[in-house]
């Protein structure tokens, strides 16, 4: 996004939790700009800062107060609600996006845009909705689609994360495979282990493509990798000792 | 899926709220197996019931208490965590996958799932981490990557609704974009009406490529583009009824 990080814009919430929630959601996706309309009392002592976990010492105090007109005159404004009209016949909740689909859009446009919640019980209502300049809803299961305002705002930070977050705590996974090279010394040493094993031909090869095929599903990192070749050489090196022991044994014409 | 939804285990949850905030995402997408180690109490009058929404009513009542060993010998485990390894030299926390990966991977597997949460504080230790069979972890800011538990749960169960939720509240929306060939006669109806305002023809070529841009990229619902067709051939029809008025006036030999 070639633009400012979304608002989150709260309409009317009851209650001081959810705002500590959304708050929190939005540190924990690289959001910082909470606005709220008409808000209830957000004592430092209550709800709302203990729901907001470390998102207490900036996004939550750094809150602005606004009105809806406010929103709607500044910013390109995407109301969120469970209900969508279900079909073009009324156009106050039709058409919507789902958050991905709003995610891909937002990638493409440069302008300031809010996300904006309404309250607790009945969400946004229609006359709002009419203001703002597009619909997002979070598909849920039809037998019960309405998400916790919370839950909901959560959600839909989530989705927008690739566009809000520089970088997350996850490390690059992609260079943590083991090499082929390791991989395939590793289904040489399987093959040594069944062997020493005693398999038999046609079994061995059987049993050698059901670990091709697990091991190539699991993606071995290279410590998994390293781990199990010394496993399989130590057991290898194991079954064949104790086999040479053996056989001196049935050959006491030797000595 | 080709298998039962998946259930989902919260260890040592220490606040009813929480319980009743994962409750109802798991009813929000369309699942009812809550398994609960060493619970806190969850009185019908309190938090846990508050926060359950309509999930008071079946996932939160019965919800089963059970041990940590009941799961780990019966289910496919997934354990929850916002703090990964940094790579494969310690793997109690490495690889993991993302939500996203974690949807696609159980998509083909045939298996009873349990979805592991930890307490609030500190999440799932690395004892327990250490005896489930795979490590899920959701993609936050790496300034604050700690989502709160039901935060946590409701983005996770969201990512896996594809799986776990038959049907959504949304209608289908491909049926409800507008043909083309009523967005193309609309584009006529945009080109008289540049003619009848008295556009010159570069002027009106630029102008109805930007219309048929803007409107291409906005996908119009049938009730959209019928209403704008209305709107363009009213204008047009008082743009040249208004110009015959007007060019009676200017000819008043006719009279």
């Amino acid at each position: 996004m070639t633009t400012e990080r979304p608002a989150v814009v709260v309409v009317d919430a009851e209650t001081p939790g959810n705002v500590g929630t959304i708050a929190r959601a939005m540190k924990n996706f690289g959001l910082s700009d909470l606005k709220l309309v008409n808000p209830p009392e957000l004592d430092p002592g209550g709800e709302a800062y203990g729901f907001a976990g470390h998102a207490r010492e900036d996004v939550l105090p750094n809150a602005e107060t606004v009105t809806f007109d406010d929103v709607v005159e500044t910013h390109h404004t995407v109301g969120c609600t469970a209900i969508t009209g279900e079909d073009s016949r009324r156009h106050v909740r039709f058409p919507f996006k789902t958050p991905a689909e709003l995610a891909d859009d937002l990638r493409t446009v440069d302008t300031q845009t809010a996300l904006v919640f309404g309250r607790e019980g009945r969400g946004l209502d229609n006359e709002e909705l009419g203001r703002l300049d597009e619909v997002c809803s979070i598909p849920a299961s039809a037998d019960y689609p309405v998400l916790n305002l919370g839950q909901a705002a959560t959600v839909l930070l989530y989705e927008l994360r690739e566009l809000t977050t520089e970088e997350t705590q996850l490390p690059d996974v992609e260079r943590e495979r083991a090499n082929e090279a390791d991989i395939e010394r590793f289904h040489g040493f399987v093959a040594d282990f069944l062997d020493a094993s005693g398999y038999k031909d046609v079994k061995r090869e059987k049993t050698r493509r059901l670990v091709r095929r697990l091991v190539g599903r699991a993606h071995p990192t290279d410590r998994e990798i390293h781990t199990l070749l010394g496993v399989f050489r130590r057991a290898t090196g194991q079954l064949e000792h104790r086999q040479t022991l053996l056989d001196e044994y049935d050959e006491p014409d030797r000595w």
